[in-house]
């Protein structure tokens, strides 16, 4: 696939770099924290874990947790293992997403299913659940294992959510939304919750965390599906066109789907239908995309959800840790270009 | 498959309705826990667990949790949803399992894979953990969320220790039995130990219980993997043979394998690692495990954890519901005839 699409502006763009300067060393303990609850003497569980785990990821859910106990003075160590907690939840759902879309590529590498198999992917997956539950346990907060369970359930209900609505191309912005929420923000969200929790924090200040991790998580997965069209195998670490391929449904194509004629609405349902497409196919729909500038709005939108983000941390006094939790979500948005 | 086994000797079976009676009016709220949690605005989730979950299974786990409660002269509520997690936590291993085993048959009726797909099944499972989980967090006992997250860790990294083995006829019983204990054993074992737990029971107790259920779950899964050879289809709700034709390795073929002859164990290998195992093939593997009384071995096995079942509960006064449990140790085992 050669296909590369500009999204036709640039933009101030964030930086994530202050955000992880921040939480290095505490990062550096979750990393530790991470290779030492995937070890297990079935050899196979080291080796699939730690080949996703290894992959290159940001790690952006994790910092999220240990920033937001830094923005609320935790004082203690909890933190850490919450964080790797909620790393732990991610790369589960990442392995498990593998089986379920099929994927052969995963973070320009390989995926565990292609090398492993499903079987691995499924069965490992279940164990860094079992740890991560093991890790909520021993910090021993029942309202952070309240959190993060309840976020699990959610996860998994928003991911059966997007495949009974696959393949309708009569999929509302609403819906699409509830979706996203579910099976992306909500983990995001609890990340983002745990750090107040674990520091003692009163209710706002749990809230006003909760809801930035809500709305950057939306933002987040809404670039997501805009670079899906419009970046490149190498700098995706997956295929372009991806979502198109296996007529997945996501914002770009519910824009142009709504916006466009009844010609290109049967371009579009012959397209996600069929499943057959080619880069011809492909190119067409980018093509359609553009011209209903359904890219440029989903980043638009994507905008509008980074601004609440920003706005739910505003009632925190001015700091390094609140400025760079600022510049995270310039940082999501400004990956569309 | 019509081939059926006989094992050739009757015995004085137990009975579980004592234990169902005990439990009768706990049950019911075990269940409609378990039916209103499954609820979800997600359609496809209530139908995927109910499906299973209606199918007819025992539900004996969730019943050893109720059992050890009232052994242990609880009088609260927690164990009603601790049963239910049990519950979820099984169902939701046996909807990862389909997907591993690939499995198109689950108690005599098509698997959820079968009908909804893998996703489906892969998806529904994450979403009863997730769900389990909550539900534990709910009755607030952290020491009982300890034992049950263990129980899910240790779960999955037992399929997929048994994932590693598989095909390897060299398996040693003591390799077989470390996998049985944790991908069976454990949460009979985990199950158990909850009782006593939200009981507020002393550790003797607990170790009791646990050790109860750990050996109830060893004997349980022998008996299994026994009937797998010796059952109808009817009976058994699934294939007779189906272990042999996956290349499943069981304690029967274990046996069967080490006090076979060259060309014996030549076979057991060409069938494990061909998997192209037909009726023929099925029928001297039968009759190979007759000539070295290898399922009567594995029965024989079985009812020495169950002796440890028993004596683990020697320590508390006679009562109604130790008598059941001592009869569900029988029941377990006189399955095999």
């Amino acid at each position: 696939m050669g296909v590369v699409v500009s999204f036709g502006e640039k933009s101030a763009g964030g930086d994530i770099e202050r955000l992880v300067a921040l939480v290095r060393e505490d990062m550096s303990r979750v990393n530790e924290t991470i290779l030492s609850r995937t070890g297990s003497d079935v050899t196979m569980i080291p080796e699939v874990a730690q080949h996703l785990i290894s992959s290159g990821g940001k790690r952006l859910r994790p910092m999220l947790t240990l920033a937001t106990a830094i923005l609320n003075n935790y004082e203690g160590a909890g933190h850490i293992k919450l964080a790797a907690s909620v790393e732990f939840m991610h790369t589960a759902t990442l392995l498990h997403d593998d089986v379920v879309d099929e994927s052969d590529l995963r973070r320009g590498k390989p995926s565990a299913r292609k090398v492993w198999g499903n079987e691995a992917s499924v069965l490992v997956g279940d164990f860094l659940l079992g740890q991560a539950f093991k890790m909520m346990v021993e910090v021993g907060s029942l309202p952070c294992l309240d959190v993060l369970s309840t976020a699990a359930a959610v996860i998994a209900e928003g991911e059966v959510m997007q495949l009974a609505a696959a393949k309708n191309t009569a999929t509302t912005e609403d819906e699409y939304l509830a979706v996203i929420r579910a099976k992306t923000a909500a983990l995001f969200a609890a990340a983002a919750e745990v750090g107040p929790i674990v520091s003692g924090a009163d209710e706002t200040a749990q809230k006003a965390c909760r809801s930035y991790g809500l709305n950057l998580g939306i933002a987040f997965q809404l670039i997501d599906d805009a670079l899906d069209y419009g970046g490149t195998a190498a700098k995706l670490g997956k295929n372009v066109g991806d979502d198109f391929r296996e007529g997945k449904i996501t914002l770009p194509l519910v824009l142009a789907f709504r916006r466009g004629s009844d010609e290109e609405r049967a371009f579009w349902r012959d397209s996600i239908e069929s499943g057959a497409n080619d880069d011809t196919r492909l190119l067409r729909a980018i093509d359609l995309l553009r011209k209903h500038r359904a890219l440029e709005d989903t980043v638009e939108r994507a905008r509008h959800y980074g601004a609440m983000a920003k706005d739910a941390l505003a009632l925190f006094p001015p700091s390094a840790m609140r400025e760079a939790l600022d510049e995270v979500v310039d940082f999501c948005i400004s990956r569309a270009h």
